[in-house]
């Protein structure tokens, strides 16, 4: 993997990432496919709707098909018929969200699967071992991710633990494999996560990221925290902020100079019928859109906006077609490929804190529920 | 519409149907979009699966969007963003088979949506009125169609209002609408079948159709009422045989001399994960997928196939993912269009019995179930 800053706007920044599968210019945003598949779209449609790198989820995959399925494909491009690059997580976040039953040591975690409650082990060679297995094209240590009101002392000994397991991670890889991220844990303590960046940091990481933000923290609390961490973390390895977002966070974290997002916003929310606009999201279930027979959004070049009215995707999703959620989901994909490509482009022209600023100022005023 | 037959064998017929969409190759298959999707796949899917004709269902759409919101859009092409012939019926199945409450006289039927008990009138008269706003292409006549196990006289009386209806559904056309057709009753009794058709054969319509078969009355009931009416039917017109069905049903029918036909068999199964094949039909559910590399079926062109695995097909249908359904969907409505391919050629070819027989023989062991 290759990665070069391109263009620096005060602490905004442009990149190039480069790896086995290709190009990619940052900052850019990943859309999540949790269980081998973006929800609602054909891979095609992502790389039409100008996509180069999407998330795959570990836990789920180790849960269901199970990586031995997976790999039987030659990994997971194979399987899901991608062919962009593929950044998958350690597994570590959802064993700490969604697994019924788990039980955290040093040496790792052992959980329950939620979908049969099989027990599973997750440590950090195991972590690498799967994600190798699965072909990942960048792969991410196994982290523990407190959750965000965790005492200072959690919140420490997370740390601990999440060093440990990197150094762990490191050791475990065979080469074979993508690259391999680091993660900054630290809560929303400004002192822990300056702290926990500079272990980090050291290490030979070919990129680093921030996890356990976004977590219910509150907006303010974590563009407070990347603010102040971001520009300290290296300048020359792509930042990775684990989980975000809507819009607006995406746009204060790239002022923070981060580079890469991932988040199930325009996807989820795109399944439960809100759509993303220039003029702030709408809900295409509301009365309002019964007979309109204009776009989501006019100007959109998205398969929705071209073919389809809002009366339509209404119909759709009150009829619960599985045309609608395809639809919605391809408008709001087509939103962050767009959101994103203004984002380089404000950073290109040296423009971009008043292009944010301008911006934020539109979205500021809009609701928009994380989940809907 | 015009229509011509251009090839006959024994009873089966080859035809080009043309609407004021395009052409029709017939025998036809025309995949049933409910709702105003045919559920799981794009307009454009269908276009480029070889589908140039779907059915509409018009109760559906008078409950929901409502026949003024599809008018605003210019009529059900626009709204649906379908391009081909749109076949409508005129309501009467649903009402009969779906409706929670009615009121039936020979003035027309009062009856209860399903979805929100709100009070609906449906007359000869107005079946008409709504699918010209809908835009058909085709449109049926009202008609009564009786549970297959009512009695002689309860089938008699359905026929003898069945025949008033039609009168007045011919008188009720502006002309600015598409073709009519009528429709056959008489259940299962070949004498009141052939005394029906009589008359209904008599009026002025486009097309006539046999209605109220495939409601119960089993495979080779119907296939007998088709072998016996079918060849009686007026040769210059063409004769569709009304939600009908599995393959082994519609390679009789055409025996029969039988020209269209439609049903929710391939897009229902298919998301019920059955999926078609030329060596009889799969379950995708079945472990005997779980590490299957090949696809549904080896040589099918459909998107499903030529990219995915049988296993990745499985785990989809398992994780409950749209993309499942929509290529599972995808791969039935393409062993359809196939399936009517391969008659078209035998009955070209002037093979059409030993062609049928061959390949009813090797259908007639798989065991394909209807309702999954």
């Amino acid at each position: 993997m290759k990665f070069e800053v391109t263009a620096q706007d005060a602490n905004a920044r442009r990149g190039r990432l480069t790896t086995r599968r290709g190009v990619i210019e940052t900052p850019v945003f990943m859309p999540v496919g949790t269980a081998g598949t973006v929800k609602g779209v054909d891979p095609k449609e992502l790389a039409e709707s100008g996509y180069g790198i999407v998330l795959g989820n570990t836990y789920h995959l180790m849960l269901r098909p199970g990586v031995e399925v997976v790999a039987a494909h030659g990994g997971l491009h194979g399987f899901m018929g991608w062919e962009g690059s593929i950044l998958t997580d350690s597994g570590g976040y959802q064993v700490f969200s969604l697994a019924p039953l788990r039980k955290l040591t040093d040496d790792g975690v052992i959980f329950q699967s939620h979908i049969d409650g099989s027990r599973y082990e997750l440590t950090p060679e195991k972590a690498v071992e799967i994600q190798e297995a699965l072909g990942a094209d960048i792969m991410m240590v196994l982290d523990e991710c407190p959750p965000h009101d965790a005492g200072e002392s959690h919140h420490r000994e997370a740390c601990r633990r999440t060093t440990r397991w990197a150094e762990r991670c490191l050791e475990a890889r065979t080469g074979a494999g993508g690259a391999l991220f680091g993660i900054v844990q630290g809560g929303v303590s400004r002192d822990l996560r300056l702290e926990h960046l500079e272990t980090i940091a050291e290490m030979p990481f070919e990129g680093l990221a921030l996890g356990g933000l976004s977590v219910g923290e509150g907006p303010q609390r974590m563009a407070e925290i990347v603010s102040a961490v971001g520009p300290q973390m290296p300048s020359t390895r792509p930042r990775y902020l684990m989980g975000v977002g809507l819009p607006q966070d995406i746009i204060r974290a790239v002022s923070g100079g981060m580079d890469m997002f991932d988040c199930v916003v325009p996807t989820r929310n795109a399944r439960n019928g809100q759509l993303f606009t220039r003029d702030g999201p709408i809900q295409i279930r509301h009365a309002a859109h019964t007979k309109d027979t204009n776009p989501v959004e006019p100007g959109c070049t998205c398969p929705a906006c071209t073919r389809f009215s809002r009366a339509y995707l209404r119909h759709l999703y009150l009829s619960n077609e599985i045309l609608g959620a395809r639809l919605n989901t391809l408008h709001n994909l087509h939103f962050y490929a767009r959101l994103l490509e203004d984002i380089r482009r404000a950073i290109d022209s040296g423009g971009y804190a008043a292009w944010a600023s301008r911006t934020l100022q539109r979205l500021e005023g809009q609701v928009i529920s994380k989940k809907v």
